[in-house]
Parts: C-alpha cells; structure tokens; sequence
C-alpha cells in the first residue's frame, strides 16, 4: 500500500471509529414529541397514546367536556385537547402551561386531522386571568404588545414573526456556505468609526472600579482612566475589518449586530439592528456585486416562502398594501432593475413638480425620490449605480469618468433603500490620496497596508436584515421585526 | 376535488412558479473556479486549461523556470504554478496578487497531484518586499501575527483557524435547528445586567451632538442627555432574555457577542466573546441540560474533524501537549463523568495540601481545584453539579435540600469550566423571596412575571465558543481564537 493512500485509510478509520462512539452516545438521547411532531402523527386506525406539555392558548369549558387549544411554540396550529370536566384540574386558564396525558385520535371538528382525548390534565404552572395582559384570544395591536416585549413571543403575531426570523437567518448562513465565503466575525467594539456612516455610541466602564485579577495587567502608558487606553465605539459597518480578510480570502461575509444612535423613532430606524456584509476578492464589476445582492434577497425570502408559506400569508393578509403579495413576489421573480444615477435623476427631474426636495445631478436621493423611482419601476427592485463620489464614502472606486465612482444602492418597495454595495478602490495612490484630503491618512494605516501588500480588485456590500423582512412581509414598522427593539428612549429589559 | 386538497395544489403550484423563475435566474450567475477547484480537478489524460487569482505564497524564482505556490484562501494546500521565467511578470513577489493562465497538468514533483504550467502571469497588486511584514515563508509567533491584526489572516496559521471557526459556527447553529430549537437575537444593548457576573461595559452617546430627524422624536420626561434616557450597558449573558422566549417556545438558542469588562491579560480571557446560549422548557433534571451540553460539544467537535481532519491535526500538532490529539478526542470519545459539588470537594480536600487555596465545603472552585479534578478524571470533561446556593446566581433552581442548587458546570482539560447551566427557579414565590433579599425586586418585575404567568419548569446553559475551540485545538491563548481580539488596553483597528 502506498503512503499516501495508508495515510488516508487511517484517517478514515479514525473518522469511523469517533463517530461510532459519537452515535453510540447519541442513543442515549431520548426523543420527547412536540407538538408538531404529534400533529403531524397519523391515527386512521385508531388511537395513539400520547404524553406532551404546551401553553394554554385558548379555553371553552363546558359542564360536560373542556376544550382547549394546546401549543409549544412548535408548530404554528395549536392542538386541540378534549377532556372530561370533571377530570380536568380546575386550575386550568388561559395562558397556563399544563401536562396532558391521553389518546390521539382522527378528529371530527372542522379545521384539525388529529385531537387529543386526555384522560388527565395537570397544571403546571398557573396564570393570574385578573392580571394576565394577555388573555384574550384576540389579535393585539403591535404598539400594545410593544409595550410587552417579555410575554409578546406569546402571541400568535409575534411567534410567527420569531420563527420567520429564525428561517430567514439559517437561509442566509446556507446561501454564503454553499457559494463558498466563510464566516468572519467582524468587531463589535471597535476603535474606528467606519465611514461616520451614522452617528455612533461609545462603550466605556469604570476602570477604577475594576477588581484586580491575578494577572494583573502589565504596566502601560496609556491612559488609565480608559479600559481600551482610547475611545472604542460600538460598530456601525464591518466592512472594513471584513475587507482585511479580503486579503486571505475569496468571498467573506458577516452577519451580526451592527448600532446607530439615530435620533429617530420612525418606522424605518432601529438604534441595533443585524447587517450581513460580504466581500468578494478578484472582482471587477459592480454587476458582479448586484448579482450576488439579488441572489441573496431571492434565496433568503424564497427559502421562507418554502418553509412557512403558511406564515408568510398570514403576514401579507396583515399588510395595509392591498397587493402585498403581488409586490413582495417581485422580489423572486422579477429580474432587478439597473439603472445609473444620472438616469435615475432624469426621470426625477421630470417630475420635481411632486417633490419637496428637488433632484439635480449630485443631490442625495431622499426618500421621496427612492420611492418615486421603485414605483416608476413598476414595484421592482432597483440598482441605482455610479452615484456622484461626493455622495458615497471615501472607499468607493473612483470610475474613469473621475466624478463618479462604482457605488450601489438597491430600492425596494415600501422600505426604500435595503442595500448599499461598491466596488473597493484597490488603488494604493488614488485611496491614499483621498485620507490625505479627509485627513484620515493616520489612523487609517493598517487599510493603506492592504494596498500596498498584495492589493486585489474587490468590492461588496451591506444589508439590513431587518429591512428585508419589513420589505418582504409588509411590516409597517421594523420595531416588530426584531425580538428586543432598540431605539431612542428605549431599551426595554 | 375538496377545498384543502385544492388550496394545497394552488400552494404547489404557487411555490413551483416562483422556484422556476428563481432558477432561471440563476442560469445568469457565472462560476469561477476557485483554487480548492481547480485542485480537486483531476487530469490524468491530458491539460486542462485554468485561468485564475490568488496571493503568491512562496516563491523560487530560477534562471529558467518560476515556480511559485498560489491560495485564494479556498483550499488549506496551495497551488503549484510554474512558468518559463522570461514570461514570468517582473513585479511578482511573495505576497502579491496574480492574473494566472495555462494548462493543469499532472504533477511529476512530490506533495502535490496536479500543477499549473502557466502561459502568462499578470500582477494584479504588488507587494513591497522591503516592508511586508510577512515576508519570510517561516511561521511567526502568535505574539508577532496578533500585532498585525490586519494581515493575519494571510498567514496559514491563521486562516486554518478562521476556516476552522466557520465550520464550527455552523455546526453550532445545525445542531440546535436539528433539534428544533429557535434561533434567537438576544439584545446587545441591555438595561439589565443580568447576575452581575461581570464587569460590564456602558454604553452612551453625546445625545446633544446628534442631528435631528426629520421624524422628531417625542417629547418625554426622561433625562434628556442619555440617549435611552437610563443607564444601558453591553450584555453579559442573554439568558434572561432567552428564558422570555422559553415562555412561549420549547427550545431557543443564540449565538453572539457578550461582553466582560475584565481586568486581565490572562490567555483565558476576551472584553468581547461569544457564547451559546440554550434554555429548554419542560425540562425536570438537571441530566436533560447535561445531555444537550455534552451532545453539542460532541457534534461541533466531531464536524470539525469531519470537515478539516488536516486542519485539527495541525493545530494538535503545534499544541504543547504532546497528548493533545488523545486529550481532544476525549472530548467526543468519552462518556463525560457526572459528579456533585459535594463528591468534588471530597476529592480536593484530599490533596489540600498541594493547593493554594484549601478545598472545603461551600467554597468556589478555584482554577487549581478544576484542573486537579479533570486530571483526576483521567482527562475526561467532568460534570459538576448541585453547587452550594451562595455560590450561584439567584434564578438557580433550589434542590430539595435547602442549601444547594441544580446548577452545573462542565470542567475540561487545560482550559477549566467551559459551560455553567442550571434549572432556572420557576416557583414564584422562592424566586420572588431571592430577589426581595438582593433588593432586585422592582427591576426584575418582567422576570416574575414570566413566573405569573404560566411558568414552567426549564433550565439552560452557556458556553464559551472561544473556549471550546482553544480546549478542543490545544490553542494556549483565547487571544489567537478569535478574528479581532479585546481585552484591557486592547482594541486594535
């Protein structure tokens, strides 16, 4: 045998032998039934015994019989449990959390294959209905249960807004992995501001409050009164850090929480918020960069399409749009439109009539005109490119026409701007000589070093993760796209 | 046809329409081969044609042929590219950027199967040889590489480390989804500071600095120099948070940044990890928790060397331990072993003579004592379990004897306790009684709440993600597990 093939028969039986031992450890593992799991049972041919838990969600007693509705948060239809009211503990409400024991069995009510006929209810932990702010089966308004942020994973509203979230970040995860980019974990304390792209917080605590560990810190010159030995900021963009990697790498992304102490309380700001930033090494063209945004946003709300159609609708039927899905669709189907910011301002100009800030070349574009251009658009995504330099931060590549450069905005229905993108200019003297002007030239050192080391054609971009989901569910407000909403005058719990 | 059976072909249909047009539109999406392709390409009959871009690793420049070893970051072993020096770009250097073209050939040299003998080879970016701090091919220390935050990742070491943490994040994230847990943000900014387990880190801004919106906010009559308008710090733990979910969800993890303002260099310690976090309903014992803890140490260990065998083996290799392979594949291997606080301390006070701090019942555990334990355990992680009450947190579930808790910590080899877990207290009126003796009562109304309202027996857990890969890989300090490092006098770009 040779030693490169005894090398890789070992190897195999390594592998072989810790993963046996790892599933003869996994058989300890018993299986407790969910919910999901027992509705998705079948019974044609009788009754199957069944031993579960769940909250209460809602409750008809009648002399005879009590019904409830059972659910664990597993599945988004609750169970329904039928139990003779003499055997059912009497401290049974809505909201508490009970333990059933009974027979399932094919059901002969309306709207469920499956019911339980428990042959005991037990309660386990009780619920005050005098105080319980949530006791109506009814639907809340999201600014009361706002006000709930602890009990609002209750309802069904926000439930299912919790395990849209849930999918729609595993889709994000799967789309980088299988198109080959590793995960980086980008700073979150960070002794650079980015792009004073927003207004940013700074983290600080009381060193002379600390209590002296073992290993004492060495001696330093630095200022002790500061934990870092100079200001440190919460981040606001992991693009540069990622853009380190993008000297080792070919395609990298983060995906992680990203703070802007925004003084704002509308609809479309949150103070933490998630951002996924990808960096590709070796590319070109700002299309490249587009096509990898669209086939993010398609993947990301196909896979929830796929996953919870049924949630999905549930939200689009909330929508104040009337044609949400028929817009929200789009954003799968349609081929995203591209369009330059110069032409993008000639079919603004034409209508400056209807605008409260009128569009020229090199004015930012508002809300208003974003919106405008979406829906010229039809409802369809669309990529303005090639903004003034002016408008877009100093890392943007400058293209041959000197006053522009290779930046991306993606517009969207209802939300407006979701992305922003650009190529990175790799050019050691045209970016040195843009920190010159800005005077960063200092503190920004270590960027200059990846020009001047090995630099590559690259370029990338950011998303809101929040915004994608207000956008593609027609949230109104993207305070309930977030289990824990931050923003000014509030940071509840 | 009936109603449901119809509403679910529309279902289909309405899925299959999108699907087609989403794979339509990823007929546009070009592949580019990357340099793990390209190696795993095979031609035994012939040239293949290649064109491709990485960074020039090492270099051997002869007076006829170039021979240079190319990575794009995709692949752990580079590519062999050779070329005829005359057409070889003068500028090429180690740690530059390179346009290759020509033909994949088998290769006749040893180390590797196929190699590039290149028609042209174009400098994308140059790198300044005089300068470059990475130069040289020979491995630099840790210590060296984390003075360059920026360029590390380039260095083999780092990147096998980088790739290695990708795939652990996601084996993380695919067995909780695999067991049906929800995937929860827990907030980053908190007004609570959860058991006061750490230093902690406050964040604020100069709020009168901040431009107004257009969407002034409210007035309130909250103190208008602080932007929440009350003290807020980075999260320590998102356990609490978590257990709000655990209210209405089975099983919910996180995954993120937590903060510790620790006054130490110690290679134990980061201002800024990550931790898991799980909390599980319905739970009874404190073996359910032990389970899951055990179980996800064994599968993200176990991916790890499913996914890069070589990679492990590199960093087993490099460890100071010589047993460090054999150490580490305990870690999957081994039945961990259970033991109570009570056991444990029967075992210290019988070597109290070697510690420096004697054992005796009701103390903590010190360093030595967790080191001495997993050394008394054969190496094996070891379970500790039902601590005195004084020694935990107030939401730690009180056992029937009055004066322990079911709280558990796992302590492994080299690095000590990697996890700590418990049943959380969910008896209204003990926990209410703990917090009313710690005069937290008022700010941890949400928290009795979630025991008002339908609580549940439930427990959790945390670990250390940066511990796990600094046990499992043998890495002496947590500083080089993580892209960016902080600690005290530490926030590096």
């Amino acid at each position: 045998m040779s030693a490169p093939m005894k090398t890789k028969m070992q190897s195999t039986l390594f592998k072989l032998n810790i993963w046996q031992r790892l599933c003869s450890y996994r058989c300890y593992s018993t299986l407790k039934k969910n919910i999901n799991d027992i509705l998705n049972q079948s019974c044609e041919n009788g009754k199957l015994p069944v031993s579960t838990e769940g909250w209460i969600k809602s409750l008809r007693k009648q002399k005879k019989f009590t019904f409830f509705h059972l659910n664990d948060g597993s599945s988004s239809t609750s169970l329904q449990v039928v139990i003779d009211s003499q055997l059912c503990d009497r401290l049974i409400s809505t909201g508490c959390s009970v333990h059933v024991e009974g027979d399932l069995v094919k059901s002969h009510g309306q709207g469920q294959a499956v019911e339980v006929q428990a042959s005991s209810v037990r309660v386990i932990g009780q619920c005050d209905n005098d105080e319980y702010p949530l006791k109506a089966k009814s639907n809340y308004t999201v600014e009361y249960t706002r006000q709930l942020l602890h009990l609002r994973p209750r309802t069904e509203h926000h439930s299912n807004l919790l395990k849209l979230r849930n999918t729609a970040s595993m889709a994000v995860h799967k789309y980088f992995q299988d198109q080959g980019y590793l995960f980086i974990h980008t700073p979150i304390i960070s002794s650079n501001d980015c792009e004073g792209a927003g207004e940013t917080f700074s983290v600080e605590t009381d060193v002379s409050k600390l209590p002296i560990q073992e290993d004492k810190p060495e001696q330093t010159n630095q200022d002790s009164k500061s934990f870092f030995g100079h200001p440190a900021y919460l981040t606001v963009s992991g693009q540069l850090h990622l853009e380190a990697a993008t000297g080792a790498f070919r395609k990298v992304y983060n995906f992680g929480p990203t703070f802007r102490a925004e003084n704002s309380v509308g609809r479309h700001h949150l103070a933490e918020f998630y951002m996924i930033e990808a960096e590709l090494a070796f590319t070109e063209t700002l299309e490249d960069i587009m096509k990898e945004m669209e086939s993010l946003v398609k993947h990301t709300c196909y896979t929830m399409i796929d996953s919870h159609e049924s949630i999905v609708d549930y939200f689009w039927k909330l929508s104040s749009h009337s044609e949400q899905k028929s817009i929200s669709t789009r954003l799968i189907e349609s081929n995203f439109i591209r369009m330059t910011y110069s032409e993008a301002i000639k079919v603004l100009e034409r209508k400056n009539d209807i605008f409260k800030f009128k569009a020229y070349w090199g004015c930012d574009l508002q809300k208003e005109h974003e919106k405008y251009l979406v829906k010229h658009c039809n409802n369809v995504p669309v990529f303005v490119t090639d903004f003034p330099a002016s408008l877009k931060p100093f890392y943007a590549r400058r293209n041959s026409e000197e006053n522009t450069v290779a930046a991306v905005d993606l517009l969207v229905p209802e939300v407006g701007e979701l992305f922003g993108g650009s190529l990175r200019e790799e050019r050691y003297d045209i970016i040195k000589s843009r920190l010159d002007d800005l005077q960063l030239t200092e503190s920004y050192q270590w960027y200059l070093d990846l020009r001047r080391y090995g630099s590559v054609t690259h370029g990338g971009f950011g998303m809101g993760f929040e915004r994608l989901l207000q956008c593609f569910l027609g949230i109104n407000s993207i305070k309930d796209t977030i289990p824990f909403p931050r923003w000014i005058h509030h940071c509840s719990l």
